[in-house]
């Protein structure tokens, strides 16, 4: 069962019960290209944009009250979630994100109207692009969109998640700095560190992290409506752009405001651009901290084995009783699609043309996935991973006993080329650096054993 | 209501009706990362890989007939993709792809034990790990998935959407070969080409992706399956992973072997980086398609406008009647994810470490979506645009006319020094360049209308 | 003719009058790959961190005065790029860059040497690790290294090149800003915009790479100096590290502080990584300038030709006369490298294992690279491009009033669904706005005349 | 000193004894980017497209002998190397290349008339458009100079390289195959594998690329020579492109062919794209040999240690006698650069317009990087780390030993549920394997000493 309504192209069927009208359903016939779509925080966004519209140019009186009641009625439902099976339309739409727009435009004015007493398809009182759009274009509106949802995964994901990691690392660089341990260089054997030390440079990859994010925020907060076409605001009020940013600081508490030149916030989404650079810095510290976990619990046997790797239940499907670091490889794996997403942002961040960037759903779609993989995979690593690491003392000891780079204590002692010769002797003869150095005769044995300390050799010793 | 299991960890509930066993219920809450799931041309690979194993187990009398039967009919049931709503898993699981192949076993060994009347959760006659995973190991089943999964989606989807896309600008190149227009060289009025000549130089791009992707499947019908842990093959029978092979050659119609040195396809997957390659070329060229569409419909009044846009129905939410090449911004947005997704993979392969690469999800995933977005993209852009495109051939003919660049003909005649004095004079002043050569008195009127005649400059002249 | 050097591993044959000795030598023989040397500005950063070392442990009572004097001196040498042909080690040596500190160690005791009367080749009085290398590792002095030549080239050649791009532009916003010219969006005809707003979008654009760059360099002025091995600071002085810091911010005025973990600087690059993704959004931005300002001049006869690409003198090899945005194409190439380079930073970012990232070379290569061509192609574009535009206006006006855009200004007044029609007529009939309008009655004629003014179209107008 | 020469801008001073005339030097002037000039093997192909130009032409009849013949001598002169002095133009400046193009028109004009008693300037007889480039564009000599340079580096450089790698690889395989060592998934102790198998599955990586780049050749070698401007072929002879193509073929011994739609090479680039991901496979395969050659290196004492690293004599600047493994490095940063140098040449390779693609001389640059990177770190790993690497028999025994995942050689005789709680029962209480076995009693001790047998679980068992 449908019902047939018209636009400028001539009339086409919509299932009954869509409220979504004319130009979604040319949209969800023209573009059958995967099954990617926008995820809830995006919708949720979209209903900001036009809630927080109608607001605006109802205290400009260029929008009747009831009319704009019931536009911001219908937008609270979009914000609520419950209208998410009206947004049919794929990412891969036209590149201003018009359809989605007029979705919106069209779904509201729906609603709007069947709260005013008037079946679907009427168009009125409540007109998609009179009123539901009033003020806008798709091209300032969907750009606005992309900031909102953008602002709210970062706040409201990114940096707790962030949070949450931090302080499950910090946690245990306090706990176990006392812990000395064998040092890798080139990951070859060197002089000793802490154990606390490694969590305290992994926690402080992160905690730049939120000194990053935090410092693209003030230019992510900066919304290009107002500019409705081509950036000059046409057809709309001077005080609409300010007015709309209020509405959305006031309700979201994030301090939003207007561009003052919103031309440059359509043509181009260099913060988007800024933004994902910022999360590849996330994802390159994770690598590096995904990578050194199961470097330190290789093993349990035959490799580096200073940690334990929480025995989680998932094992293999053939070794039986296998454990492996399961939660780095999931962040690791999130790591490179964030890595990629970059590319990805970059090459469409890039081709913006002349007035209007025309890849705006494809960054959008990909800052959010990283964003969410980034804050799910950190909240995971942190419960899953950190949280149950167990560090391995006895091997944690043997290894730090092998190394024969504690000879390095000896520098400033002897010189940089006796040093050497001690220790080419150990290894060329499975000596002990003491032995090998009391062969030599450079030291006595109590110089050697003043020297070199293991727990004397983790800070600054002039 | 749920039923409780028993693995090694201990016991675990599982919701009444899934088929899904203890590791997939312990991997279920471990990763909760993000909203991606294997897409059903992986989940029907898996089903494949089952089938297969059971009938090359059964056919060395590995596994009693009974229960490879029963194996083979629930796998039967995965490949149908009647049991998609059984593999709740993330991507962003294990590296290794385990999580997946247990979810396989446990839903298959659940359901080919009901089908011989057991209850869920028995584990008995049908066990997943000794009948199901028989001479199996995740190392060697997940990435032999990945292989099925990508020689599918490629002959099944790649390689026809290129054949259709090539087939709609063939008929472009044949149909519009007499039509003779302005051509351009960094953007700028340049000598005639016709316009046939564009269609055919992108038909030919599209032609190349084929010879491109044809290249890379004899590696990527090259299965890993017969390595079992760490690539040695230990616990399966000498002619399980060639029979194996047979099974799904004779079934797939496609030419699979078995890998002489499995560990190379489990500890690598360079052949995903290479067939990501191919992608990403592709992407390159379809970039410059949708590029140059666009800048040969821009207009329609004041741009190039040698191109008719088809008007779409979809229209600016602000300006009233305007017509924009929707599908090329749809398809660069693609290609743009496609060059992402090439990073993507080109990270998670490069970490490979030893004997097992442990980003096989992301690399699966990201290949399986470029593949679809590419293919659905091109068969809509070929139906959508290329189809309805019109020449606007009084513009044509007007910009053609208005080009001082076909002085370039009379090169062969008076030489580049002369030919340049008649170039600069016609646009300083706004001259015809015959006037402008008439006034310089390089060569007669007679010789201009003989040389300079732009449906003789396009091909080779002497 | 050459000398004899011993070290650790024998005696080897180093050439005549070289400063550099068997370590150099050894690695100059081991590392026979491709062609890339170090630029200037990190060899002259080579010597401030050695003269710096020198300083501070004479200060901290760490080296007799006369071999820390002579250190200086000869360091002093390597600043001012007088021993620049004594740095002969490509870029591809060891990850740590310890080749060319300890290239950097040798020359300078050679030449200290040699300054304090003892031939090449000696190692005392001045001794290349004991003094030259006093306190230090190259773990965290080649990392240090890289923080001060990039702190150079971001300060002395990346924010003056933006300030004198921002310059060129914004005198361009400010001069045109009374021009009203079509605005164009999906690359098609839409509603006017002044052509001194796509200047000011450009310089906006510049602007805020300079905040976005600003932003980084309060952690790029964090040095790992002090880190020594591993990064724990054994063997150097507690005091060393901030007096390291503070002779450098001394000499070269800007504020730089030691890490307070310094292992955080050597085991991880994310402060390039972050600088690389800032260079990346700038080569975004520069991107678009250069494609915009292609499509704006192109023609000159058939194109957009809004612009006036100046005539530069280089020609076409074959069509006489022809003039091309060659600095808009040298721009882009720019651009294209340095989103490479984020690739290549970002993919060696990722790699650091445990206590030392080992790829140190590549990023700070690629780093300087990238800083460098954004740096001379700005200044190249500012100069021989944005300086010798040259609008045309009669072209300009030509496109404005074909564009049937000027629709969009009746919205508010007749509604979009009628404002529709009129365009449609229009386009399909070949009229004016104003004839069609007419024909559908939807409007008076002074009522068009007074609405539909492109001069008025510029700004919001309720 | 300087001469004066004259163009279409008017007059220009060129300093004496250059043989480069007023376009190049304008070029000189007007990009003053970067420090980047193109590779020998480059200016050697333009020399090599003069050469042949001038030859067919002249077996044509286009061209007078006595002037072919000195164009043809001083083309050999820039083939041999004689003439880099006189390129001294950067890769950033046009796209199209036409300068280095106009270049060589210029330097051979100039060389040929000093061959025939004329002075440098001169421009007669033989010009440097009519004559030197006589039939020819820069739009079709450039592409077609990329394509020879790249042929030339692939043949003459890569494939050598990759030969010599694999055989080093291959030769380790083979002497390698009876050592049995522990093998390693998820970076955690797995079942045994044979160090030769780690070689031969390097090997194999390597060998796959000898395989994918034989595989680009085809396209590589076709030429667009023959398109001019546009890709139409205006102002050539018919059989100029084919009479090109048979000269370089007959001189280099490549089978060169020409472009049927030489517009296709002109206005994209695809094949160098496909190229470079080729060249991308081969940094990922590269990446993981140097990775796993670090891991199994990692020591020597406390790491796997199962390779000894060989003491080439170059050492840590502060540890004394520390070995790294220093071409590993090397070679992954090499890695990097050419996983980046893939997103340059596919963002540049994306942005073709219409009848060009004007990010040529990046493409190439870039390309032969990659190209010559590869090469070389190829043959100094396969000498300097390959041929010295020594296994560590000790360490591997005992690694090997320690291993519970010998466990997994049970599952066909006990069952996959009865095997896991005999290795965990081992891990638990730190019991051998058999020990453990023994105490559940699952087996006998005869069995185990029968099943479980490392050497006997390198390959299928059915």
């Amino acid at each position: 069962m449908s019902r047939t309504e018209t636009d400028s192209l001539g009339t086409i069927e919509i299932e009954d019960g869509r409220y979504w009208g004319p130009q979604t359903e040319r949209a969800r016939r023209l573009f059958r290209i995967g099954s990617e779509r926008f995820p809830p925080v995006l919708i949720r966004a979209v209903g900001l944009q036009k809630w927080a519209s109608a607001r605006a140019n109802a205290a400009l009186g260029l929008l009747p009250g009831d009319i704009a009641g019931a536009i911001a009625q219908a937008a609270e439902e979009i914000i609520r979630g419950e209208r998410d099976a009206d947004f049919p339309l794929p990412v891969w739409q036209t590149g201003s994100g018009t359809q989605t727009n007029m979705n919106a435009n069209e779904v509201i004015s729906n609603r709007a109207n069947e709260l005013l007493g008037q079946p679907l398809g009427t168009r009125s009182p409540v007109h998609p692009n009179d009123h539901v759009n009033r003020g806008q274009s798709s091209n300032d509106s969907f750009p606005a969109v992309m900031h909102i949802a953008a602002a709210e995964a970062v706040t409201a994901r990114l940096l707790p998640a962030l949070a949450t990691l931090h302080a499950a690392l910090d946690a245990r660089a306090q706990e176990w700095a006392p812990i000395v341990k064998l040092g890798r260089t080139h990951m070859m054997d060197a002089v000793p560190v802490s154990l606390g030390m490694e969590f305290a440079v992994w926690a402080r990859q992160v905690k730049q992290a939120e000194a990053r994010v935090n410092g693209v925020l003030p230019r992510l907060l900066v919304l290009p409506q107002g500019g409705t076409a081509a950036g000059t605001g046409l057809n709309t009020h001077p005080q609409f752009a300010p007015g709309f940013a209020a509405e959305l600081a006031n309700r979201l508490k994030l301090p939003f405001k207007a561009n003052d030149l919103p031309g440059e916030g359509m043509s181009a989404h260099d913060v988007f651009v800024e933004l994902s650079g910022v999360l590849n810095v996330l994802a390159v510290s994770l690598n590096k901290l995904g990578n050194d976990i199961r470097l330190l619990g290789s093993g349990p046997s035959s490799g580096i084995a200073e940690l334990v790797i929480p025995a989680d239940g998932l094992s293999s499907s053939i070794m039986p009783g296998k454990t492996n670091p399961t939660q780095a490889e999931a962040l690791t794996m999130v790591c490179a699609q964030v890595m990629g997403n970059n590319t990805t942002i970059t090459v469409a961040g890039a081709q913006g043309h002349l007035e209007l960037n025309v890849f705006k759903p494809v960054i959008i779609q990909a800052t959010l996935q990283s964003i969410t993989l980034l804050a799910d995979a950190m909240e995971s690593f942190a419960e899953h991973m950190v949280a149950k690491l167990v560090p391995n003392l006895p091997r944690i000891a043997e290894n730090l006993g092998k190394s024969l780079m504690l000879v390095t204590a000896l520098n400033p002692h002897i010189g940089y080329d006796r040093a050497v010769k001690i220790g080419k002797l150990a290894l060329a003869e499975g000596l002990t650096l003491k032995d090998a150095a009391m062969r030599l005769g450079f030291l006595s044995a109590e110089e050697f054993d003043a020297w070199v300390r293991p727990d004397q050799m983790l800070g600054p010793t002039g």
